[in-house]
C-alpha cells in the first residue's frame, strides 16, 4: 500500500508513474516539524531497528549511523564520512521487530538523513526545500514492499545482452589504433572481452559528439571492424556544450534557447572539460529533444552504447568564481599570512569547483516557471539520461541500447543503468561497491557496477583480482581507471592468467547471470538484495554487510581484504558452494546453515546456491555474441525434483514478454554425475 | 644475531645503541642495485611470505601489498593509499616457512618499500640518499627476532602508572574554568579520569612555554588543585620557536645559535601555530639541552606529562613559499582558465604545506657539517622527544614523566611514547589503529594508543564506544578530537553511562595491564603483537588482521564495524572469553581452538585469555591513584596449578628492577567458585 503526502508546491521530477490523490493529515510514524522552508520528520530508532536503501551512498548496506545527504556531487576522494555522492535515492526502509515500512521523498533539492547519527535512537529527515511528495509504502515484507515501490515508479532499464560481457575502459585511450590494440591483447591472450569505452580524449578538443578525424578517420568502419570481432565502443558523453562561436551545437541550441540561462536571461557559462560551456536545460522536453538529436552522428556510425558523464552537472568553475577566489588570494597577499588565512587562501582556489554559488547563478524553465539550479539539482543527471534513451528509442525503437551514467536521481532507472562514480584503487572501495549494490537495487538501478580496479590511484595485482572477482558478478562489469594511474588492463601485470580465468567464469556464468537479471527487471524484483530480504526472521543475516543474495536462489560473498586467503560466511540455510578459479575448473561444497571459514586463494571465489536451487553455467567464451548459451551444465545440491525457469530472448529486442521467454529446466535427485554427495550435475542442450 | 651492512657514510641518528663491526661484501638475501645516490635491495617473495613491522604506517599488520614512504608527514586525512604517516620506523621482518629475518634501516632520510606493491612477487626497498647502516637481524623466532633488535636500540620508555589512566582531550581546552568544567562531569558522573590534556589554545599566542595569564592565573596552584583530585595536566608543546623580537626565547637561542640555518647562515623561518618561527635545531646537543631547559616553568608548575606536536617538523609556509605560490596563481589569472590550470591553480596554495621545497631550505649542523634538512628529515621528531626527556632527568631524575610524541623515528622509543597522529572518526581508523599497534610494538613504542573517537570530522556514539573499548586495552588511552568536530567528551552523549562502563573495565584492568606493559618493557618483549608471535605454525592465526596477543597470555579481537553487534574470532588454541560491560559485569565463556562467532552488544567487548593463564581484576575506581590494587580478582581457565608474576611498583621511580618487583600469584583449579565449568576465579589480597 502506497499513501502520498504532499508538502509545499512540489515540482515534476518524472521519478514517479502513477498518479496518486494525496493524503491528508500528518505522516504516519513520524513527527513533522516545519521550520522557515525546511521540513522535518523524527522517529524513535529501536536498537534492532535496520535501515535498508539510499541507493548510490557510502557506509554499510544498513544505512544506520551516518548522516546522509542527497545532493548529487562530483567527488571522487570519497570516503566513509562523505555524505554526498553522484546520485541522489531518496527511498529508505526501516525495518525491525516491530515495523517494516518505506519512505520516498520525491524531492528534487537537498535532503538530509540524519540516521541515528547526531543521536543513535534518532532518525531526521529533513528537506531542505520544502516542496516535495512523500510516500509511505507499506508491505508484510521487505520483499513485497521494494515491489510495491518499484510499481510506482516503474520498470527498470533493460540493457542489450552484450552489455552483460567484459568491458575495458580507460581515461587516456586516444584513438583507433590504441583501442585496437586494446582488443588485441585481450583475443591474443583469450582474456573475454565485449566493449572498448571510450573516455573523454577520443573527441575533439572534449567537444560532446565529435571525434577527432586523425584518430578514428573512419568510426563507421571501425565500430563494424569491431563489431566483427564481437566488441562494441561505448563512447563518454558529458553533459557541457562547448560555448564557442561558430561551433555548430552551440549555435543551434542557442538558437533553439535549449541552455539554462542566469538571472538576466543570458546564458550561465561554466568551465569544464572543453573549456567555457554551457548547459542544456534537460528539464525542458525541448531541451531533452534537441539534446538526444546529436547523439544520431555516433549512432549512424554504429555505436550502441553510452557513458554519460559529468551530469550533476560538475562545474570545473565559472568567471564569477574564479574572479572571487582570485579577489580573495589577492586580500591575503602580503599581509602575515597566519593559519586562518592559509586555510582561507587554499579554500579560496580549492572551493571554485560545484560551487554552491554556481549552482545559483542559474535557471531551468518548468512550465511557466523559471527554477533556480538549486532547487531542483538532483534531477539534471537523470534528465540527460532521458534525453538520450528517448533519442535512442526514437533512432531505432527495434533496440535496447547500453546506457548508463555517473549522476541520476529515481526514475533515471527507466532509462539507463549507473556506474558507482569516481572511485579508488582502496580495499575499502571495492566493499563500498557491494555495500552500494543493494540500495541501488532497491531503487530500480539493476544495470550498475563499480569501476573495477578502481578509477582513481594505482592499483595492486591482488586488489584488481578481487575487484574482478566482486565484478564477475555485478551486470555492468567494467574495467576502468584514470589517467596518470598505473595502467590497469589485465595484460598488463605477471598474473594476467589469473585475472582471466577470474573473467572466464563471468561468460560460463553469462547466460544465466542474464536470465536473473531480466527476470528481476520484468518483474519488479531485485538482482542483489541484503540477506534480511530473503531471512527476515534470522537476526544473523538481517546484519550481514558483506555478503549479497544474487537472483532467485545464490549469494555472493567475495574476500575484500588485503591478503586474506579466505573469509567467514553466513549460511541462513543449507547451500552448495562453488569455488571458482575459472570457467572449467570449480569445487563443489556442500555447506550446512550455519558459520563457515572458506579458504579463498587469490585465484578463487565463491558463489553459493540454496538447497533445491540451480545454476546453469555455459562452457564460456570470449564474448558474448560467441558463447553457446544452449550447453548448460546445471548443478544444484537438491533432495527433490528441481526447476529453474531460464531466460533467454535475442539480447536487444526493447520489449521482451517474460513468460515467452523462460524454458523450464528440471533436474532430479538421481541425476547425480559428481562424487559430491547431494549435488546433481546436468549437462543439458536446450 | 645482528650483522650491519654500511652503506655511503651514514650519519648519527641515535637509533642504535651498540656498535657493531660493519661486514664486508653483499647483504645476504637481497640483490642491490646502486643508481646515483639511490640503493636498493630486491628480494623475491613467495605468496606464503608475510611481512611485518614498519611501525606506524597504514593497512594491515602484514604490511604486504603496498609501497610505503618513511618521511615523516603532517598528513591527518591520510587513507589506506596514503605512503607517509608522522613517524618512520624502518624495521620490517620477513616471515614465511622458508625465512625468518628482519632489517632495519637506520637512514635517516626518505626510505621506500615497495612490498609486493609493483609486483605481488617481489619486494624493493630504496634508500633515496645511500647514507645508512642496514642491519640484517637473524633468530629462531620473531619474538626472539624483536628482542635482539630491540637490544640493538635500547630499552622503551617508562611512563609512570598514571599515565595508564584516561585522558581526556580536545584542541581547545582555553582556560582553567574550561578544564575544571571537564573534570567535574567526570568526577560527578563517575566516569574514570587521570589527566585532561591542554591543547595549542593554554598558550599566550600559541607560543611554546607559556600560558595565558588571564585563563591559568596560577598554574602551580591549579595543577594542585587537580592533583589533589588525582588528576594532572598534560600541556603540548610544538616544534617552532616564535621569531619575535624582544620575545626572551627567540632572543635566548638566538644568542645561543640554536636555530637551524639557511644556506645563507640565516635562520630559517616558516609559518606554524604562532606565526612565523624558527625551528630549534635538536640534532646539536646544545640545542637539545637549550630547549629542554625551557620546560622548567611548567614542571615548576607541577606539570609531569608533555605531548610534544608538530615535530615532523610541520610547516604552514615559508614566505618563499607563498610568494612562488602567489606568482604561479598570478600567471594564471586572465587567461582562459582550462581544466590543467584550475588543478596548477588548486595546487600552487594547496602545495605551500609541508612543501619539500622548504625542507630543502634549511640546515643542521651535525658535527662540523652543515646537512641539508631533507637529508636527516626524519630525525626531527625524535631528538625534540629526546631534548624533553633529557630535560625531565635533569629536572627531576627520580621521576618518570608522560611524554608522548607525534614524530618519530626508532630510538625516540627509549624516551617516549608516541601516538599514532591526527586521524579520523570513521571506523576505517579505528581497525587501522589496532593494525598499527603491533608494528609499533616491534619497534620498541610499546606506549602508544590513537587518538581515541578519532580527532578529525564528527563522532557518532556507537563509534566512540567501539573507539573505548580498543581504548581499555592501549597503553595510551585517551579521547582527543579536533576543533570545529562534534563535541566528544564522554558525557556529552546520550549514551555516556555505557561509555564510562567501558571505561570502569580500564581501571579494574589497570593493574594488571600495567604489569603485562612493565614486564614488556623491562624484558625488550611486546605488549601488542601479531598472533603469528605466539602461533607461528598456524597457517590461519599468522594472517589473522584483526585481533592481537596482549601481554603473557591475553588476545584482543574488539569489534571493528558499524552496526554489528558481534564478530567472528579465530582462536589458536583453548581460551576463556571475559565478555565485560563494566568492571563488575562480565561473563567467562571457556571457547575452545578454532572459529566462533561471538554475540557482542553495543556495550559488550571481549577479553580472551590461553588457558593455563590468568587475568587479575581489581575493583577499579576513578583514578589510577585511588585504585586498590591488592584486592584482586584472579580468573583464569585452568587444569593444573597456574601462576601469575604481578609486576607492581610504586609508579613512578625510573629504573625499576623487574625481579624485586614481581610478586607471584598462583591459583589451583579446585579454587573454583564459578559455575562456568573449568574456570578458576580466586579473590586474593596482595
Amino acid at each position: 500500500m502506497i499513501r502520498r503526502y504532499s508538502f509545499g508546491t512540489p515540482l515534476p521530477t518524472d521519478a514517479v508513474v502513477c498518479a496518486l490523490p494525496a493524503e491528508k493529515g500528518d505522516v504516519p510514524y513520524f513527527t513533522t516539524l516545519r521550520e522557515n522552508e525546511r521540513v522535518s520528520f523524527t522517529l524513535s530508532l529501536s536498537p534492532e531497528d535496520i535501515l535498508f536503501g539510499l541507493g548510490e551512498s557510502v557506509r554499510g548496506v544498513n544505512k544506520r549511523g551516518f548522516r546522509f545527504r542527497s545532493w548529487n556531487s562530483d567527488i571522487p576522494s570519497h570516503t566513509e564520512n562523505t555524505e554526498s555522492l553522484y546520485a541522489s535515492h531518496n527511498f529508505l526502509v526501516f525495518f525491525g521487530p516491530s515495523r517494516l515500512f518505506g519512505i520516498y521523498l520525491d524531492d528534487p533539492g537537498a535532503v538530509i538523513w540524519d540516521l541515528g547519527y547526531t543521536r543513535s535512537d534518532t532518525a531526521v529527515i529533513t528537506s531542505e526545500n520544502g516542496n516535495f511528495d512523500f510516500y509511505l509504502i507499506e508491505e508484510d515484507s521487505l520483499s513485497g514492499l521494494v515491489r510495491t515501490f518499484r510499481g510506482l515508479t516503474g520498470q527498470s532499464y533493460l540493457p542489450p545482452r552484450w552489455a552483460f560481457g567484459y568491458i575495458q575502459s580507460r581515461w587516456g585511450y586516444a584513438s583507433e589504433d590504441e583501442i585496437r590494440t586494446v582488443a588485441e591483447e585481450h583475443r591474443s591472450r583469450h582474456i573475454p572481452l565485449d566493449a572498448v569505452c571510450m573516455d573523454i580524449d577520443y573527441m575533439v578538443g572534449f567537444k560532446n559528439f565529435t571525434w577527432k578525424p586523425e584518430a578514428f578517420p573512419d568510426l563507421k568502419r571501425f565500430s563494424t571492424e569491431l563489431k566483427q570481432d564481437h566488441l562494441r565502443l561505448v563512447p563518454i558523453i558529458d553533459a557541457g556544450i562547448p560555448a564557442e562561436e561558430g561551433f555548430a551545437q552551440y549555435e543551434e541550441g542557442k538558437a533553439e534557447g535549449v541552455f539554462c540561462k542566469k538571472e538576466d536571461g543570458s546564458e550561465f557559462v561554466a568551465s569544464v572539460w572543453p573549456g567555457w560551456c554551457v548547459f542544456p536545460d534537460f528539464l525542458q522536453e525541448k531541451a531533452r529533444t534537441w539534446f538526444g538529436d546529436q547523439y544520431r552522428p555516433l549512432l549512424e556510425a554504429g555505436i550502441e552504447g553510452f557513458w554519460n558523464d559529468m551530469n550533476e552537472p560538475a562545474l570545473f568553475f565559472t568567471e564569477e568564481g574564479v574572479s572571487e577566489a582570485f579577489a580573495r588570494a589577492e586580500s591575503l597577499r602580503g599581509s602575515h599570512v597566519d593559519y586562518e588565512s592559509m586555510w582561507q587562501l587554499k579554500g579560496s582556489f580549492n572551493g571554485i569547483g560545484n560551487n554552491m554559488n554556481d549552482y545559483r547563478r542559474f535557471f531551468h524553465r518548468i512550465g511557466d516557471a523559471s527554477v533556480r539550479h538549486d532547487k531542483v539539482h538532483n534531477l539534471y543527471g537523470a534528465h540527460m539520461t532521458r534525453a538520450s534513451a528517448d533519442a535512442f528509442r526514437r533512432y531505432d525503437p527495434d533496440r535496447r541500447f547500453l546506457l548508463f551514467s555517473r549522476s541520476s536521481f529515481i526514475g533515471a532507472h527507466r532509462n539507463g543503468g549507473v556506474w558507482q562514480g569516481d572511485n579508488f584503487s582502496w580495499w575499502s572501495h571495492l566493499k563500498m561497491a557491494l555495500q552500494m549494490l543493494p540500495g541501488l537495487n532497491m531503487c530500480g538501478f539493476l544495470y550498475s557496477g563499480c569501476d573495477l580496479g578502481g578509477f582513481g590511484s594505482n592499483v595492486t595485482e591482488d586488489l584488481l583480482t578481487r575487484f574482478l572477482q566482486l565484478g564477475v558478478f555485478t551486470p555492468l562489469m567494467r574495467n576502468h581507471s584514470a589517467l596518470h594511474t598505473r595502467e590497469q588492463e589485465i595484460y598488463r601485470f605477471s598474473t594476467w592468467e589469473m585475472m582471466r580465468d577470474t573473467v572466464t567464469v563471468r561468460y560460463a556464468l553469462l547466460p544465466f547471470l542474464y536470465s536473473e537479471f531480466m527476470k528481476a527487471a520484468l518483474t519488479d524484483g531485485m538482482y542483489f538484495r541484503p540477506l534480511a530480504f530473503d531471512y527476515p526472521e534470522d537476526t544473523r543475516a538481517v546484519r550481514v554487510e558483506d555478503q549479497l543474495m544474487l537472483g532467485e536462489g545464490c549469494m555472493i560473498a567475495p574476500v575484500l581484504e588485503q591478503n586474506a586467503v579466505g573469509r567467514y560466511v553466513y549460511l541462513p540455510e543449507d547451500m552448495l558452494m562453488i569455488r571458482f578459479r575459472s570457467a572449467s575448473d570449480y569445487d563443489l561444497v556442500p555447506l550446512d546453515k550455519g558459520d563457515h571459514r572458506i579458504d579463498l586463494k587469490l585465484n578463487e571465489f565463491p558463489l553459493f546456491v540454496k538447497k533445491n536451487h540451480l545454476v546453469a553455467l555455459c562452457a564460456g567464451g570470449e564474448s558474448s555474441e560467441t558463447l553457446d548459451d544452449r550447453a548448460l551444465t546445471v548443478i544444484g545440491r537438491i533432495d527433490r525434483e528441481t526447476v529453474y525457469d531460464y531466460y533467454r530472448d535475442d539480447g536487444f529486442s526493447p520489449r521482451p514478454d517474460l513468460q515467452q521467454h523462460l524454458f523450464r529446466i528440471s533436474i532430479k535427485p538421481e541425476t547425480v554425475c559428481t562424487s559430491t554427495a547431494g549435488v546433481a550435475i546436468s549437462k543439458l542442450l536446450i
